[in-house]
């Protein structure tokens, strides 16, 4: 079924897989709802183009961050087209982080740049490898920094993100949500770490009575399993609780989308992989993943 | 291949499943095999068994903590014939810690009365769901105390035991083994933690130069893919970076196996299930595992 409005890629970092990864979506059943956003001179003449031509012409695993500023010039087109209407959603294929702050903006992540484009004050992370979604209650973190970044307030705040984007990007009208424990066995009783009977267990509780559906907390390495029964997602306290088993289930096809935007957001789950850029070797699976989801969300 | 010697099982708590998934081993193809440790009133009169009557006759799903010496008994047996020759390995089905704790004996799980018994400085948990391997480095300790624990003489013993009971237990020549990095990302270069370029790297490069084959400190949400190529066995930092995609992978047939002994230990991966013990809805496939798994090492 065609879209109502058309779905943006951005074809990120012209020195990394972006472009081709673009190009092999010409196979894609949402090619005619695709509009690309990139250098028309990487770009299939078959894809619909919004060329947004790059000052240096670069070759495969060599960026050159004199073309960072054109780069994010495609990501404001995008996130305004989108904002505006014009688009359904956005889809972005992977830019290099280092590559823009070499350049001198600072910069840290299409995440935080899409929240700040479109005024979202908590933007949540969250993984999709088919019916398996894990979302974060913190990202990019240390991990000894991460026990004491989790206040009830933070958690409170994902959870709240993460149930509204559930049922109004992807339309599950009473979403049942899996929060993990911090701790392993998520604290056992209190043997093994109080924040979950200090931190985590009132603020579910407290949320509960607003009408969520939550459980936990739920020992990690339960909560991904069939023993845990039905799940809308899990919502892992940290990076490496739940990243790990979503990328081992969905080697390949995960996505990332960005809840909390005013916008649908997702994108591929890897980097430029400047190594190996332009062999062809890349393998588009995760950004057709993150077209179709898009495509799913903004029909839902 | 029927073993030269027998695998000894123990029933493990009476009021649990142990004694059920026991029974059900009579459709092993190990069953000729097997001598199980427990009650013989609750054990099917097919089996070979070595009968340690309990003292006080249980219901289902209600222990009594005055059956944990006949309980704790019967590994002392079982670990003392694998010590003496006797059989080739042991295979425990679930105790509950708790009911061990209560009956006044300083105990804190299967692992540390083995290694015990045996005389083991550094027992190593792993867990093994087919061809993955993942091994912990830390285990059951709050995440805040994790960072501090993970010093380079911890490390190192358990990267020792890990590469020697590959070799020995698992008859893997040269074992290739993966270690994460402790923070997301491997701690990217420095940026999201120190501990890779202070404590891991610098661990691994002097067990190279010794001659064992590692790779990392990798991201974790890597290691566990197929991109991170071949691999005998993960170290994970810590329980809930390795064990959500272990028990995630091998749902019903992950088998906990306790490194660094002098014998052969397999285990079930999961607990006594009080709730559903006496229902014979148990799922006995990771017993099914541990044995399968013990005999294939008896024969390494």
């Amino acid at each position: 079924m065609p879209l109502a409005k058309p779905l943006v890629v951005t074809a990120g970092e012209p020195a990394g897989v972006g472009p081709e990864l673009c190009n092999a979506l010409l196979d894609s059943p949402y090619l005619d709802d695709l509009v690309v956003i990139g250098d028309r001179r990487q770009l299939d003449e078959r894809l619909t183009v919004i060329d947004t031509p790059f000052p240096v012409e670069v070759a495969p695993g060599k960026p050159d961050s004199a073309n960072a500023a054109t780069l994010l010039d495609g990501l404001r087109a995008a996130a305004s087209g989108c904002r505006d209407g014009d688009y359904a959603g956005m889809v972005t294929a992977p830019l290099a982080k280092s590559v823009i702050a070499d350049s001198g903006v600072d910069f840290s992540g299409h995440t935080e740049f899409l929240a700040e484009l479109t005024g979202a004050a908590h933007p949540v992370m969250l993984l999709v490898a088919g019916d398996l979604r894990v979302a974060l209650a913190s990202t990019h973190l240390p991990l000894r920094d991460v026990p004491d970044y989790l206040t009830p307030a933070i958690i409170e705040r994902v959870l709240r993100v993460l149930d509204r984007d559930l049922r109004e990007k992807f339309g599950i009208s009473q979403p049942e949500i899996i929060v993990c424990g911090l701790n392993p066995h998520a604290g056992e009783g209190g043997h093994l770490g109080s924040e979950e009977n200090d931190i985590i267990a009132p603020t579910l509780e407290a949320l509960r009575t607003d009408g969520m559906r939550l459980r936990g907390p739920m020992p990690a390495d339960t909560a991904f399993t069939p023993a845990a029964g039905h799940k809308d997602a899990v919502l892992a306290m940290y990076h490496d609780q739940g990243l790990p088993v979503l990328k081992y289930a969905g080697f390949g096809h995960a996505v990332n989308v960005t809840l909390g935007l005013p916008i649908i957001r997702t994108s591929v789950d890897h980097g430029t992989a400047f190594d190996i850029a332009g062999t062809g070797t890349a393998d588009p699976g995760s950004l057709f993943a993150a077209v179709e989801l898009a495509a799913s969300m903004a029909q839902s």
